[in-house]
């Protein structure tokens, strides 16, 4: 039996360390060349396998492959694109076989979130479905932290790092000027379902009083009058107030906050999010003078700043998600297993995909305080080992130097083209 | 003669480098203890001199000291506080020649912008106008970069690293998504009159092609249509658009972008900044899938990824101006000068400072390509020194570790109360 090829793709939101786990993915295949065949990455993610635009990475130099380690963002490109049910798109899988049996393709891996493990238990699925051998195991990557059976996801590590050092920077600013300018300070992380990211914000205090002196999350539903008490309360107490929001931040009803309903001249809906939302309203309030900031790319792509426990792991997934399949192993996600000691220690784990699948994890009630408004002990503890270690890139001119792939397409072999 | 004590203070916005100025100072009288006496830090800025609330820093220790160097914001507290013309306000100078001579103060060392500056002409003045002999020195700081007869002001090489670095990074994740999901990226900067922290971001581009594909500076009148061209044509080429704004991008007519007039469902002006206006402009003109990020504290405070060439230079201009103190000079500035070589060198200069206070330095145009969407070469030339080497702060459980001074106020001499 000749060996097989393997399928690479990276699916959803990039982040500051995928690459780490393509990287991860690559050297294993490539010290492994004697029982498996070549790395195809899809350009621009699973698109990239139905329109049979395979990136052929054995064409990359060792150099440009290790340099993946310290880039962040997808270098193949991903995409936000979920596959149908069986039912429903069949001519989407054969499509699907089609290109892998064109390009003798068994391993497919997968490096996503809850979306993409669906995709890859649904193409995991494919040898019993449709009689298409192929292993697909599953390598989680999600700066949203909410993948369940995993202690965490990589990804997350480095944006909790970057939003606790630019929480504890920017509250040192405001704290230098609040006695005569800016009192109240916003800083608006992503996470629409999950208060994962506001929650490593709480990284940034060491002691009572340091900022942040609120966290909003969204499993907790915003009280407007209980939020400018606080606020209030902050200010008089500290002389400033920063406040560190999620995008998911909502009323009880469901109602996003940056969904306020507010139209400008045009008719259109507003344009701002939850900082600027939440700053006027409390300059309107209670009048004091604010600033905000909205990280957004920012906080994913910063690789500058990377937790050096988070490029760890996500290189340790990829490579685990190929020794796994060299294994025989499909249909699993390789997780991560926090020991139980008092020292943070981690292992690779192996979770079933259909269990990981359509399933977030939420923030535990009890990581967040009693008042809704904080991080407990238990979440620091959780917390504080993900963002341990720098890992810097190399600087060239004042400049961090990231991978310029070559990301040359293999010669197709299908005739068809299949419009995605 | 007893020697005299000195006054400090920081002025305005702070910086990620202004405390390296304050250790330059203090470092500076503490080593020259024989010829000069105490330094006092003023609570709040100038304020602090008003109030008579003085730190005696003379009781932090070497090490929290030594720390300043590698702490972001003011640690003794800033202000946005102009003293009024001498004619107009004689109470105030009175007031600071009070607690001058309370506290044997005879040098007067202030860090600010182009507004400190004034201040700082105003003190230097003293001598002359009311009799108190006082010599005051000005220390250049500020990210906007646009004090005349310096080369570059201490705190901008920073901001400027910070901007490149982002804009690269955000860069790349945009360019991850574009097939099929976000196409334009836009990160709102600082800058309401001069656009030197919207150039930095041209420094992310190396080749052709390169994000970012369009900065707007406060010094080119902003055009629709112009604009909106080049949007689409980056997107068609590249497949997306990162676009670097700063908050002063305004009309011919002078109207700030930011300020469109609209209003919500309460009347209240609309929230956003330049890069939700620009955001939603786009999206309604073209259509595009859009992110936008707001830098706001986050860029200035970033000392996690200070400029070592700023970082240096702030120290040095804080130690000159003790020693131009010592020497017995009086109203004028520390500078930044740079060498006339190929290879970026530079020392310190002195600069008059009636010749400083209230003239803003812009861009000049030869720095802003011709059809005013990027940076030349001559721009890039001088940006690329300011942004170089990386001066890391000390880290502790994966967070840096920032100075925490004991901040004690000298016994107040003066019965009388001043209020500010």
């Amino acid at each position: 039996m000749s060996k097989k090829n393997a399928f690479y793709a990276q699916s959803g939101g990039v982040t500051a360390v995928i690459n780490a786990s393509a990287c991860g993915v690559i050297e294993t295949v490539r010290a492994n060349r004697r029982r498996m065949g070549k790395l195809y990455a899809g350009r621009n993610g699973i698109i990239g396998a139905l329109r049979e635009e395979l990136i052929d990475t054995s064409r990359e130099s060792t150099a440009a492959i290790g340099s993946l380690r310290h880039t962040p963002s997808g270098a193949f490109g991903s995409c936000r694109y979920k596959l149908k049910g069986i039912e429903e798109h069949r001519a989407e899988y054969e499509r699907l076989i089609e290109v892998f049996k064109a390009h003798n393709i068994g391993y497919f891996f997968y490096n996503g979130g809850g979306d993409s493990a669906d995709t890859c238990l649904k193409v995991s699925q494919l040898s019993a479905t449709m009689g298409y051998p192929v292993q697909a195991i599953h390598i989680p990557k999600t700066v949203d932290n909410d993948l369940p059976l995993t202690d965490n996801c990589p990804g997350f590590g480095s944006v909790a790092k970057y939003i606790a050092i630019s929480t504890r920077e920017a509250a040192l600013d405001v704290a230098s000027m609040c006695e005569t300018s800016t009192k109240v300070f916003i800083l608006e992380v992503m996470g629409r379902h999950a208060g994962w990211i506001a929650a490593a914000g709480g990284l940034a205090a060491d002691a009572e009083g340091d900022a942040p002196h609120i966290i909003l999350f969204p499993e907790i539903a915003f009280n407007k009058d209980k939020f400018m008490k606080r606020v209030q309360r902050s200010v008089k107490r500290y002389g400033h107030c920063v406040i560190v929001a999620p995008e998911g931040a909502r009323y009880a009803d469901g109602r996003f906050l940056a969904d306020a309903g507010t139209r400008d001249a045009f008719g259109h809906a507003q344009l701002g999010g939850v900082a600027p939302t939440l700053a006027e309203m409390i300059k309107s309030e209670l009048g004091y003078k604010y600033h905000w900031a909205v990280a957004d790319y920012l906080q994913r792509a910063a690789r500058h700043i990377a937790s050096a426990t988070d490029v760890e792991q996500a290189y340790a997934v990829g490579k685990a998600a190929v020794e796994m399949a060299l294994a025989g192993k499909n249909s699993v996600m390789a997780s991560i297993v926090r020991g139980n000691g008092k020292k943070y220690s981690w292992k690779i784990g192996e979770a079933p995909l259909d269990k990981v699948a359509n399933v977030e994890k939420m923030m535990p009630r009890n990581f967040i305080t009693r008042d809704g408004f904080g991080i407990t002990q238990a979440c620091r503890d959780y917390l504080t080992p993900l963002i341990a270690g720098e890992d810097y890139p190399p600087y060239k001119n004042g400049m961090p130097q990231y991978a310029r792939l070559k990301n040359e397409l293999v010669a197709r072999k299908l005739k068809k083209r299949f419009k995605v």
